[in-house]
């Protein structure tokens, strides 16, 4: 089998799991936990998990790989520099309002907010991600940052990319057991260890977003599916640093 | 700096937050959860959260980065595969008795097994660490196994072993925020969104253990950090193969 189709088939699966995510994550919250709003009611924060699983573990998860397809690969790297950025930055908007989803809700109920060691978790992965963003762009986007900026910053950037991950995955399980735990513990009539429908099928959600994770992972670890740095692009990086 | 000095700050830095992990997880336990036992009351279950932070994160930990120990690299490969093999096995047995302890607890008070996220999480982390030991055995140590399967195996066995790492994060820290959950919510007269020290010390806990395991992966994503395959070592294995 040719490498590259190796790839697409695991690329293809990557992309159907992230879908099944967002579906489920929807599904879960408009059949079980009554739809959505932004009126500071529960239905407010049903908006939390469907805007974290979206933005921060699959747009988040989609963006790291996209240097990896190879049939962008006799383009020029910048238009994937910006796709790359465009889509962290769709994915760090959205955190940013399913964090605000959840603080909304918790000050209309009068919630202290960042207790559960979810909470402490999700807000540093969240952190973590605008500070790796704005990072990226000082070094990889502005054309006057220097090379030895670049260079220093690319091992960095490439570690935190995927710690970030790791970190998104952690809250985003931690928070589905946690609320299942609140939900079906606290007011239902079917608690959570008697494992009724909604627990299995939020169960399923976590081991969804689990596998996506692994699957991004899988991509990013094969060395062969890097993108190979052409010489124009090295001699580019050289003129931007000759000229600034 | 030399390469292989800055390793060791982040080795040893990777060394103490693991004692810190088995330090504040056993502290947790005997001073806020009453000690330990194994007589299935709540006092057998608090073996759970020390045998698996301790084997399935700490000593895991450990024994992923063996190899990277640049001291190591002049000595043959081999001593250092029955190091990293016995110290997985060490891990692995830890992490059975980890669950021995919690099915054990609740068969005493007649509680379900298995039905929140966190532990379909963690039972598949464990089945693959299982998996993935008989793997490696079969694969890096029998020594009739031939070459094609060595590097076949090869980068799949990488990808689990870090794979694992990441499901024995996602385990922990979603186990420690269910008990507190269950504790401080259950019983206690400060509730969890109230933030007791109980709260504050087990979530540093689970900054900790993220910490170690983002520190693992920092060692492990550093190419320079690899352990150089020698010629001699190529050697013996085709030297294997052909007598095999």
């Amino acid at each position: 089998m040719q490498p590259s189709v190796f790839f697409y088939i695991t690329y293809t699966l990557c992309l159907c799991l992230g879908l099944l995510c967002v579906l489920f994550v929807s599904y879960w919250s408009s059949q079980w936990r009554g739809g959505f709003s932004w009126d500071g009611s529960a239905l407010q924060f049903n908006w939390h998990p469907v805007l974290m699983v979206s933005g921060l573990v699959v747009l988040y998860g989609i963006a790291l790989v996209v240097y990896r397809v190879p049939s962008t690969w006799k383009q020029k790297k910048h238009p994937w520099k910006l796709v790359h950025a465009g889509l962290m930055l769709l994915a760090l908007l959205l955190s940013i309002l399913g964090l605000c989803a959840v603080f909304d809700f918790h000050k209309h109920f009068n919630l202290p907010d960042l207790y559960s060691l979810h909470s402490w978790v999700g807000i540093c992965t969240v952190a973590m991600f605008a500070f790796q963003w704005i990072l990226g762009l000082a070094g990889f986007l502005v054309p006057c940052s220097p090379l030895w900026f670049r260079n220093t910053l690319k091992p960095v950037h490439i570690w935190l990319g995927k710690a970030i991950l790791i970190l998104s995955l952690i809250s985003c399980i931690s928070g589905i057991n946690e609320k299942l735990l609140f939900v079906l513990n606290g007011s239902s009539a079917e608690p959570y260890n008697s494992l009724p429908a909604e627990a299995k099928f939020a169960n399923s959600l976590g081991i969804l977003i689990v596998a996506f994770g692994l699957v991004v992972f899988g991509i990013l670890s094969k060395n062969k599916w890097q993108r190979p740095e052409t010489e124009g692009e090295s001699v580019h990086l050289l003129l931007t640093e000759e000229t600034s």
